[in-house]
């Protein structure tokens, strides 16, 4: 059956997250109600990141199989148009060939995380962004991000309800700037852990506000424990910006 | 009494506009009911841009008397409060004297207009953009802005009912850039006339789609006509996002 692979852009706000749940309306389930309408096919559609209620994408990955091979363009404007209204946009639709896996065949995950760090509240990102009042020191929280990069065992920043088998990660990228008001975290891996993501950005924070120096954040990863742990950071500043896969050998 | 300098935040998704009005709930009634409730004054807020239904502001500026002489964070921390859960927030409240007047004593307006050119509906900025289907040039764009740059009669660009006496005003700057699928117009002025933004941008875009050349605009700006305009471009792309004042002369 013909692939395609999709990019996805989506406001989790209002979403129980990626993954098709008994609770509420999930991404997941959206896009296959719209292939659905789109074609008359009941297909799974299998992301490369299974984001939390209320985390965003710029750029989430997934692919379908059809039974016909439909042009990608035609795939991308019908499956926006059944979309609609939804905040769920599928920014492209390309074929794929069947060795393609939108989760396995990934080589990286990137992720941002959008603080707003003042005392007024934000109107224009309110669900865009974690509103911290007291002033962050970004500069200490670059430098403790740094000890997270490379091949770790994250048992400490990950959910107890993460079901990987294994808690060894290796970080790739982990950046902390500030743009006025804005610190931006920015990081990347091969694959993340369930919220590892939250999880390291909420012990940042502490770093920030001065109450952990950079090293605590090390002794916490050392301590391979969940207790040491900061408090997770709220899904509304998380995005799924992109992710990579190797260049060829999908294409069909 | 003694006077405040306000800076506000507001997503206009849903509101009448800045201004007070008969068919719905505005911007400026909504902070004058924030400050009834906070201290039990009727007040007018006087703010330096009156943005229309839809329009969006980073930087509104305004100013209000109020009859005690209040810590200035202690307003902005009081009318946050007292104005969720609505989009709006003070980010900052100054003490001024009263020689200071938001509309009056303002020296520039900056105006962001933001577009998002791909065939994909936006999904997280969906009320924040303007989408547009077809490819856009740029460039074209930004050629065609700068033949409106100075002293100029606007009648062209603004509204039929914009009640200013005069259609005289100058254009400081006006810039084009895009990143990505986004374009982004910056427009600056001492003051603008009503609908004068988004009709600047709308007659731009038929440069971008190359159904006007550059020359143009400048022909329709020289007709000084209402129907030389190309369509007003929708208001969900324009923020207001800042508001220059002199340095100095305003303290108290």
């Amino acid at each position: 059956m013909p692939r395609f692979r999709l990019t996805i852009e989506y406001d989790g706000t209002g979403f129980v997250g990626w993954q098709r749940q008994a609770n509420g309306l999930s991404i997941q389930e959206s896009i296959e109600a719209a292939i659905l309408a789109f074609c008359g096919e009941t297909v799974t559609v299998r992301g490369a990141g299974r984001t939390d209620a209320g985390v965003h994408a710029l750029g989430q990955v997934a692919h379908i199989d059809l039974a016909r091979d439909w042009r990608a363009d035609t795939v991308r404007d019908a499956l926006n148009a059944m979309l609609r209204p939804a905040p769920i946009s599928i920014v492209a639709a390309e074929p794929v060939g069947p060795a393609f896996d939108a989760r396995f065949s990934a080589r990286a995950r990137h992720y941002l995380y959008r603080v707003v760090d003042r005392r007024a509240p934000p109107a224009l990102d309110r669900d865009r962004v974690w509103h911290v009042r007291r002033p962050l020191d970004a500069a200490a929280m670059a430098e403790a991000a740094g000890l997270l990069l490379g091949h770790h065992d994250f048992t400490t920043f990950r959910s107890t309800e993460c079901q990987a088998k294994s808690p060894i990660r290796s970080i790739d990228a982990f950046t902390v700037t500030r743009a006025g008001d804005e610190i931006r975290f920015a990081v990347s891996a091969r694959s993340f852990l369930h919220n590892q993501v939250r999880s390291m950005v909420g012990s940042l924070k502490l770093v920030g506000e001065g109450r952990w120096r950079p090293a605590d954040v090390a002794a916490a990863l050392a301590a391979r424990d969940r207790r040491a742990c900061g408090p997770v950071a709220p899904p509304t500043g998380l995005h799924l910006v992109a992710v990579d896969y190797p260049a060829s050998g999908f294409g069909r």
